[in-house]
């Protein structure tokens, strides 16, 4: 294992070199120099940009030969590729090799490791970067990808606490924030604030775009349907794998927003106008402390 | 009523000087410097600030004086707030006054003036603004808020073509494009592409608002929730008033709405990822469509 004074690894892996991967490598390239990073993708052309923008400084065509001799192997893979790479690297890893991934949920990443890592489990940190955006691939990649971002921690019941102390000072050496909170935590509330509305967002363009006169209803849509909407151009295969990883808080969920809208219909239909309006001020006045409180908006 | 060959008002009246009766006036000025510009709010604040501003040039505290001799009357008040005003200026109309408004509903706007106009409802020119913001006010009124964006004109059964006429032509020195359809036609457009997401964005906001531990979901929310719920923080008032308003619309697409998000619990429920990687990439592509076709993006 890595030594407790070294903060970076000198072989870094990692596994799907797109948006965050790529992005990992760069930050962590800026604050190690001396780190030698190889990159694994099953996409060569994006394997390929990676190597030429030097994002990494070595490509190789199987995860498993890019996890040898690494003693960081960091997976940033979409959720639903994840038990297959993990599966394919698992006889190469390095006995002492600390493991980390980037999964937007991880109660699906955590049951899958624990099955497949033995004991290498206990080297097993799982995070999640808050960050993204709708392009992917490694030319989105950006050195300050993370910067000011948050990163969370999701130990594991068996997690030792080394390899969770250097995964967090690696995001710290990226200019994340990292905080730490239990695996279901995370996936709650995740997916109400990220799954959730994505959902929601697909499914309003999709009723506007199965109209046999879609093209006029696009034609009149302005700015709130622009940033309604803005999620809606994200990756399908990637909110495939999300849904059906945090299946049950996402059907929970589903069932709790749509008991808000029957007591909207109900409002409207009663032209109940002070109940609507408190429905309103109440979710006004959270977005603007939200604002207030957020460097984001 | 205005000669046909005068392209502007001479004596413009604006009932409700805010974000869109201001920009109007604004822009309407830079086209036409002879218009004499009277304007009238129920906020005394705000009608100071825009008479300060120089938006109008001369303000009066009630709705009737600001219409007397007035060849153009402009009624930008909240849709709520349209009936009580239009009330009370019949009596003071010029008997060849133009009449028009800005309303994101028209059915009810148009099923109002009928009521009360008597015969002015034959120069009553119904119209819509794509534009709006977040802010209100007069302070967030400017010159080129329409330039580029549409206004939809909606033209009454028994509406002369003259005042369609100068109000388009209105409506185009202020840079808007102009576009005419019905009433019941604008009001199911308007209904799906902008009043459903405004429901839509409200309601989750107010599902995290109303949790005990609202605190920490918000502290997660990240870009996507941002831009998803930028327009919860829209004026309740005012869309109170454009649910109630468009009551019939809303309670169908609501309906609607509710089963795309029962077909995804149930797609989600039944692990079916093919059907769901669909879905989103039906909505994906409709949404890059958009933005390719559109500017605002």
């Amino acid at each position: 294992m890595l030594d407790p004074f070294q903060k970076h690894p000198r072989r870094l892996a990692v596994l799907g070199v797109g948006l965050i991967g790529g992005s990992f490598a760069m930050a962590l390239r800026a604050a190690a120099r001396d780190v030698h990073i190889v990159g694994y993708d099953r996409d060569e052309v994006n394997l390929l940009a990676a190597r030429h923008m030097g994002v990494i400084d070595s490509a190789v065509h199987d995860a498993a030969s890019a996890v040898r001799e690494a003693d960081m192997v960091m997976i940033a893979v979409p959720v639903g590729q994840f038990e297959t790479v993990l599966a394919s690297i698992v006889p190469a890893l390095s006995p002492s090799a600390i493991i980390t991934d980037v999964g937007s949920t991880k109660g699906s990443v955590v049951k899958c490791a624990k099955a497949l890592l033995g004991s290498a489990f206990e080297r097993f940190v799982p995070a999640h970067p808050i960050a993204g955006a709708e392009h992917n691939g490694v030319r989105a990649a950006r050195v300050d990808l993370f910067k000011g971002c948050s990163v969370v921690i999701t130990p594991t019941d068996v997690g030792h606490e080394l390899p969770r102390d250097i995964i967090r000072k690696c995001w710290e050496a990226c200019g994340a924030k990292v905080e730490e909170m239990s695996v279901a935590r995370h996936d709650a509330i995740f997916g109400v604030v990220s799954h959730l509305p994505h959902l929601l967002s697909f499914a309003l363009v999709y009723d506007i775009a199965t109209r046999t006169d879609a093209e006029t209803y696009f034609h009149f849509a302005a700015s709130g349907f622009r940033d309604f909407t803005r999620i809606a151009a994200s990756n399908p295969d990637m909110w495939r794998d999300i849904s059906l990883a945090n299946r049950d808080v996402l059907l929970q969920e589903l069932a709790r927003y749509r008991e808000h809208l029957d007591r909207l219909s109900q409002l409207i239909s009663q032209q109940d106008g002070p109940q609507l309006e408190d429905f309103f001020r109440v979710a006004r006045e959270a977005r603007r402390d939200w604002t207030d409180n957020n460097t984001l908006d």
